[in-house]
């Protein structure tokens, strides 16, 4: 069997050595963090240095870092606020949690779109702002200490570290209620006994993340994209690629094919051995066209045949010319079937 | 340096060899389980797995298992109930819970408690139960679909899983607030990509505890805790062995040692290279007499006396007469101090 070629990294990528060494080392870490004895104080250890690097890689002190099972939990602190105001291409975690209330709304904004790649500031608002910079970690420069925002939502797994571990950044002195209640842990912000295991792994990427962005990498992966955004436009002169021209990922492509479902284009590119997704992995598997393509402007139609092509540090330039033969010769057939 | 000899199995237990095993597996998956894609579908998998296993070591069906980060979130489902009524010695993730309101209550009630033990079968209430079988699961018999409760909450950390992964089983039929909201995930009931590794660690552990269980392995463990039991009191004529004579864990040790803190005890047991701990671990970290023991009618001086000793399958009885030595010649001494 011919191998596969993974081009879905915005919905999780594969996980770094650095994480997997980081995590089964923290395996043979007996103790709970929140024990007074020696085998406490090691895995407090831990979960201590997973801040610190954590912290880098976001740009903010440690102690704004509250670790969380992922970015969905951590955006529910939200439901702690009167009234939320939601970016409307941001992801449904965000999208759940909109609410009108009496006075001033947290504004939640998707700072760089999981289906698009679009990169957006958040525009000035008058009273707290989340950022969700899931997809922005460790692929393009950013800095909470200096972006103003007073929260933050990230995940491990869109950066190379493990899923089902990220953290909410609260800014040094912003009040947020409890997520969960019970033991003390991340100074009374997050009950509950730490994913040591998945907080070290989540600390060993960040790090690895950031160097790997400090080198360049993702320069080289914008090359690929752009040579795969090249290679699928020739294919056909009726393809649109969304924010194109415009501040994006290095990694994502979201193209719109017309006449061709984007649930349709899954599954043939799936069978030919290319993973990819149409619109964001949470969402997927409901067959429905996307919220995100809609709030963008985009008709029904056209919102229901994008497809989201996401390429990471270990994509091949010979995977991205392959994808594009495959997917160019499968929608031709496409095309002639509707034709 | 002589050996560490750990015995705070209650806090948190060290990982089992074949929960590691499949969690060293699942690093390897790289899909995220909401894609529908091969990857996708191959995380899935994993879940799914997991999901039969624990339904099995806890006697429900697997649909009635939503995967949660804890015991902790799990326990969080209540914030949705109107009122909350809660056993005064339930551990802090429900007591936070504890809310009067309109209508009918929900009783949360600690099947067996973190400190002391003790089992206590909930009473009749009438309207919807919560048990915590945290500290059950895998060491005693108990079957979900027997208990006649319509939720209860396990924690994976606590027989032999990895930390920071959990489930809160439903009765099939009864309709909870979705945990956390986003994605589909959990059949809707509890959004955000899964920790696939610490699911799989998780499901791996809950077979091997209920395979342990079936083999009688707790059997031997309580002889290991009678012997030291025994052995601690006669080393002095007034301590109180909470819980004695009634139904407790096998492996669990509530001792008051009057004119010794419980505090002082777990340091000075720490550096003579012991680990044990005074009340819960969530709790511990913070001098103060223990709420549970207070519930329990002990007073203040004595629930401040109070340590917890808990053993687990890999306790020798070498490690518990020394441990009995140690801990019977420091308190001699703590005594000496006092008079």
């Amino acid at each position: 069997m011919r191998e596969r070629v993974y081009l879905d990294w915005n919905a999780t990528t594969p996980l770094r050595s650095e994480a997997r060494a980081a995590m089964i080392a923290a395996m043979d870490v007996a103790g709970n963090p929140s024990s007074v004895h020696a085998e406490g104080r090691a895995a407090k250890a831990l979960v201590e240095k997973a801040r610190v690097q954590v912290a880098e890689a976001v740009g903010c002190k440690p102690a704004e870092v509250v670790f969380t099972s992922g970015a969905t939990e951590a955006a529910a602190v939200l439901r702690g606020f009167g009234a939320v105001e939601v970016d409307p291409t941001a992801h449904d975690c965000l999208w759940s949690q909109r609410r009108a209330g009496q006075g001033v709304a947290v504004l939640a904004w998707g700072y760089a779109n999981n289906e698009t790649g679009v990169i957006a500031e958040a525009p000035a608002h008058d009273g707290p702002v989340m950022l969700d910079i899931v997809q922005a970690v460790g692929k393009v420069p950013f800095a909470f200490g200096w972006s103003g925002a007073d929260m933050a939502i990230i995940s491990a797994h869109k950066f190379g570290g493990p899923k089902g571990v990220g953290a909410l950044i609260v800014r040094d002195g912003f009040e947020v209620p409890a997520l969960l209640t019970g033991g003390g842990q991340e100074m009374g912000r997050r009950a509950g006994t730490e994913n040591i295991v998945g907080i070290a792994g989540m600390g060993a990427a960040a790090e690895a993340a950031q160097r790997d962005l400090a080198d360049g990498v993702w320069d080289g992966v914008a090359e690929l994209r752009n040579i795969l955004e090249t290679a699928l436009a020739s294919g056909s002169n009726n393809t649109i690629s969304v924010g194109k021209g415009g501040p994006r990922l290095p990694n994502t492509l979201s193209l719109i094919a017309p006449g061709w479902k984007g649930e349709t284009q899954v599954m043939a590119m799936d069978l030919a051995g290319f993973a990819i997704s149409a619109g964001s992995a949470c969402s997927s598997g409901k067959v429905r066209e996307s919220r995100v393509l809609r709030a963008m402007g985009f008709d029904g139609g056209q919102a229901a045949q994008a497809i989201r092509i996401s390429l990471g540090p270990t994509t091949t330039k010979a995977q991205v010319l392959r994808f594009a033969d495959v997917w160019s010769a499968q929608y031709a057939k496409a095309r002639a079937r509707v034709a």
